[in-house]
């Protein structure tokens, strides 16, 4: 359905203007992505460690070239799609940062087998060790894996001095797979919001990491990878010794609870969702557009956070912020505008057919509901390319 | 990705055992559904209305072939692209809840020319009506439309008695578009959970309606259909003496929020999310899965119930309920798993590897991150067709 709306609307790359495109619709500014990668790799290399960038935000391979213009280079995935999808495009050097199922392990050394892909495996059981080294066997493929570490009680993961962590690196070894190293995600640190809180965190992932390594290497265990990363102590981070090497996905587009961690600007935000204001209730101060949940995704993650910014943050056209507007409410097709309550700030005006766009809480679900990016570029009214992303498992 | 995966592990209708389906993946029951489809059907009928099933939950020829097993019926939609998809299949007598846009009004008038359906639009301004009948003059076309009706203050539409009601309706007729009726959405209704407060909203829904269709006659306006409808009420209703259609979606699935509202037994549900367990922390209590707000969706729609479910209900393969084990916590692909707090019961069993099936807070929102239905039926351990489903816009 989509294509014949944008076919009869004529899009080729820079043809259509913005106002011209159905809403709802996924914007993407290139010109704030190419600032936000430029940012996190030059404060990663400053500290002597490489990026390895999680594709679970964008799953676009358009994104994925504006990382790595020249060649293909290290990234992470959240799905066996995802590492499917890209290595089908070249991208070969693949972390799958999803604890590993008999049936993953299976799928994923196919696709090894298919393409050459050096596709890592993540566990943190000696089940899984075992799993994973029968799947190699039978692919006679030697399988990759890390050791998932916990540092910060946030999901799964061995803690450093858990006498398993050593178990399970044995075991790998003995099942016949390569300990390629250890993985942290200090996915705690979405919940801080201080500059002091977030370089803490920064160094206590750094400092687990490090240590668990150590411990490894101390049993034999060469542990070449030591692997960090969630966007904001990636950002944070002071000092990387001992780390070589960074993970974050969210810090390409950046989004609100991004920006009450206090990682980014409000003008950082890359994404935002085109909507068409289908109505009012000038009684109640709402007005009505036709951007729901189903546009914006059911991600209330600035709910917690010291302001909360209900489904999003409501600008003109051209991305300027109404201050102090926001989505207060969100139906499946159906967003309401209000201003936030206590607001000295007066109610634009808005009249039926005029366009906003709406900043996300979270850019990793919002991107999840569209099928592609309208890429603009800063002022320009045009819509630059449209970039295609993928879904599924 | 996923068609390689599906042809890799040859299904045909019938040949893939449950076990085998790549998880995360979304489960429908087609028995389940039969039933749901069923009993609305007969209670509304029993109340001598018409049912215009709401197509936006489950968005799938399939499933509306299975209310219209021997030709194209009147279906509800929420986005145009469902209009467009539905009605290229032969369904042409198609009502389109969302408020119009003028963009709206010239692509969904575009539909009428290309296919002959009758769509019917939704307005509450004389500013709607106005674009309405120029994007009809400018096409050639009379469009139809219905007055938005606000029954308990949910979202858009007029009071009865708001002097507007009858400005709209007169407006419409000037601007050459036809009146075909009033429409209603007890909204709130997902808000209450005891059958005395659902049969009141489901009699004030009902009288609301009725009320204005009776003010616009007065005025001269036919107003041939006059339309309720939301999931609770729907089943509520004792009486619909006035009403000519009742309009519900996500009857056909059900979910844990309608649960909770008591419109169903949990028994109901007729889709779920299969996930594979990737890991355990014994000492928290919590098992991993497969599944996490992707497969899940963020909604966390029973939060505010008397009964909070996380982000879903634990089932085995089978669909059979472990007591008291929930989700309750998401991020991007991972689920966790814990017994209720309070529970009396033992956590059950679950090594890496097993299948477990999780019943979904928001069938609307849930649905929405996969791209296909795998049908189950019953206790069959087959699954027995792969329903695709629309998205976007």
């Amino acid at each position: 359905m989509m294509d014949r709306t944008w076919t009869d609307a004529a899009l080729v790359d820079g043809t259509m203007p913005i106002d011209a495109v159905p809403t709802p619709s996924l914007l993407l500014d290139e010109a704030k992505l190419a600032r936000n990668i430029q940012r996190l790799a030059e404060h990663v290399k400053g500290l002597g460690a490489s990026l390895r960038p999680h594709m679970k935000t964008a799953k676009s391979i358009d994104v994925a070239r504006r990382i790595y213009p020249a060649q293909p280079g290290a990234i992470t995935v959240s799905t066996l799609a995802e590492a499917e999808y890209f290595a089908d495009h070249g991208f070969l050097d693949i972390t799958y940062a999803v604890g590993v199922s008999p049936a993953a392990a299976k799928r994923g050394l196919e696709l090894c087998r298919r393409t050459g892909a050096n596709l890592k495996f993540l566990l943190d059981t000696v089940e899984q060790a075992d799993a994973l080294g029968a799947a190699g066997k039978a692919a006679g493929i030697v399988p990759s894996a890390f050791i998932e570490l916990d540092v910060d009680d946030h999901r799964g993961g061995l803690k450093p001095d858990d006498p398993m962590l050593i178990e399970v690196a044995d075991r790998l070894a003995a099942a016949g797979a390569d300990l390629v190293g250890v993985l942290s995600h200090a996915g705690e640190s979405y919940a801080l919001d201080s500059r002091h809180a977030l370089i803490a965190a920064a160094e206590n992932e750094t400092a687990a990491t490090v240590r668990a390594a150590g411990i490894l290497r101390a049993r034999g265990h060469a542990c070449p990878i030591v692997s960090v990363g969630s966007t904001p102590t990636a950002h944070f981070a002071q000092n990387l010794d001992g780390i070589t090497e960074v993970r974050a996905g969210v810090y390409m587009f950046f989004d609100l609870v991004q920006h009450g961690v206090g990682v980014c600007a409000l003008d950082d935000l890359a994404i935002s969702v085109l909507a068409t204001v289908i109505g009012a209730k000038p009684e109640k101060g709402w007005v009505l557009i036709d951007a729901g949940w189903m546009a914006l995704s059911r991600d209330r993650g600035t709910s917690g956070q010291k302001v909360d910014q209900g489904y999003g943050v409501v600008c003109d056209v051209r991305g300027q912020v109404y201050e102090d507007l926001i989505v207060v409410q969100a139906s499946q097709e159906h967003g309401i505008l209000a201003m936030r309550q206590g607001s000295a700030q007066a109610m634009p005006e808005l009249p039926i057919g005029t366009k906003v766009r709406i900043l996300p809480n979270h850019a990793c679900a919002t991107a999840a509901q569209h099928d592609f990016y309208n890429v603009v570029k800063g002022e320009s009214p045009w819509i630059q390319a449209r970039w295609s992303r993928l879904r599924g498992w």
